[in-house]
């Protein structure tokens, strides 16, 4: 399962890729600030954010409306993702077909196990979830499309970190940190890299209230088998999934685990 | 109603940002490139459809692997669109927010004219469907979300080019052309302007088979009420979608277009 994306992860590029274009890489820093910020983002605010000089912000800002990845806000109080980034994700791969495709089998699992049921696309620094299907209850984990969490928060990180190679894994924990959000939290380094060896062994990772009180989770990697790094993720309270029901839980989650990645490599 | 989309899309730029950053632009011609390709694209086949040297292509393919927009295939064939763009279009402005709070008004149109409704952002080339309430008939149109079509093929573009300064629209007009893509299709410049004025006066736009042989379409346009030029379009059979019948669905239409701008409004 993790086979797919070490090879997505460990690029082997050319000698001559080591020289990047700077100013994409300043660009894409702005594009953050202002997906970020949610409102419109003046130029100011984006100078006083990213500490770019006004030059640079002027020449990268007049590129990013051309190609309409910025648009200006309707009542012209500064800018906000323009209609190019979504056409982009829109396009990608057919990525609302990776969805649609998902959703059946999402809304099984959560049949079969009674708790919300996440499908996550994984960045180096979040989990963003893209599609959901929560569980038919009073009292429940609610996890709508678009929500995301810290990379390293919970059950998401461990198990797209035990799926990379050992010093990649460790430069994303020293970027990152590991952070104390409940006593429960893992902040050990060495302790969390022995269990990202428990996740190797298992298949699945576990968050028994590392993120949030009373919440626990399971999650298990996909792979990249429609090009972008998935996982599939269950989140419930702590006092329905006890340690039985997480064996249960994962075991169903691997079963659904298989199916998606079959029907998502199709779309390939 | 097309005040809105007047303001958005005339901006006044500082002297300072007639300066672009080149790089970006090839960024984003590449990212598009990459798009259109649906599967991997190989660095050898960016070359040859952009035209860059492997040099630019290096230092821009490594920036954009870096910031994560790209992402290597999982079987190492080439590059795909990556995690980060799909994140900044979820963040945007809670994209999903805006399908989510729209999708209720759609099927509410929907089950009263009984004919298939789209809402799309509308980008310089295309028009492109984010949510979707079908007909429920047999014989209907469909369009799922992720479908984009040319933004001068019938109404979505007739409504979209009515909303910006003439000088602007005929600028559109001579980059991407009125193509003939049914002998309905107004090919003529000086008759599509006069088009344009009709849809000016009635807040509509009409095709008649202008895009496909027996097929139909009403469109409205919703401004920019969440940051991105949004427009409403009802697509159904010639049959069906008689002149009374286009009256009626228009009239509901500036009603749902009222309700999907003030609901959308409140997300700003």
């Amino acid at each position: 399962m993790f086979a797919m994306m070490n090879e997505a992860k460990t690029p082997r590029r050319p000698a001559a890729a080591r020289y990047r274009a700077p100013a994409v890489l300043k660009a894409f820093r702005l594009l953050e600030a202002v997906a970020a910020a949610r409102g419109a983002v003046t130029l100011s605010e984006l100078a006083r954010r990213l500490g770019y000089s006004k030059g640079t912000l002027h020449g990268l800002i007049g590129a990013l409306l051309d190609c309409e990845a910025l648009c200006e806000s309707p009542r012209g109080r500064g800018y906000a993702i323009g209609p190019a980034v979504v056409e982009l994700a829109f396009r990608s791969r057919n990525f609302f077909r990776i969805v649609e495709q998902a959703q059946p089998v999402l809304d099984g699992l959560r049949d079969r196990i009674g708790e919300t049921v996440c499908l996550g696309v994984l960045s180096r620094t979040r989990g963003l979830i893209v599609a959901t299907a929560e569980a038919a209850k009073p009292l429940k984990i609610s996890a709508p499309p678009g929500t995301s969490i810290p990379l390293l928060a919970g059950a998401v990180g461990k198990v797209f970190l035990a799926g990379l190679p050992r010093a990649r894994a460790l430069a994303l924990i020293r970027e990152q940190g590991l952070l104390a959000y409940t006593p429960q939290a893992i902040t050990d380094r060495r302790r969390y890299l022995e269990e990202l060896e428990a996740v190797r062994r298992r298949g699945f990772a576990v968050d028994r209230e590392e993120y949030l009180p009373g919440v626990r989770a399971v999650a298990v990697a996909l792979g990249s088998p429609a090009g972008l790094p998935l996982a599939l993720w269950v989140v419930g309270l702590a006092e329905t999934m006890d340690e039985p029901a997480l064996e249960t839980i994962a075991a169903e989650m691997q079963g659904a685990a298989r199916r998606l990645q079959e029907i998502l490599a199709r779309n390939e």
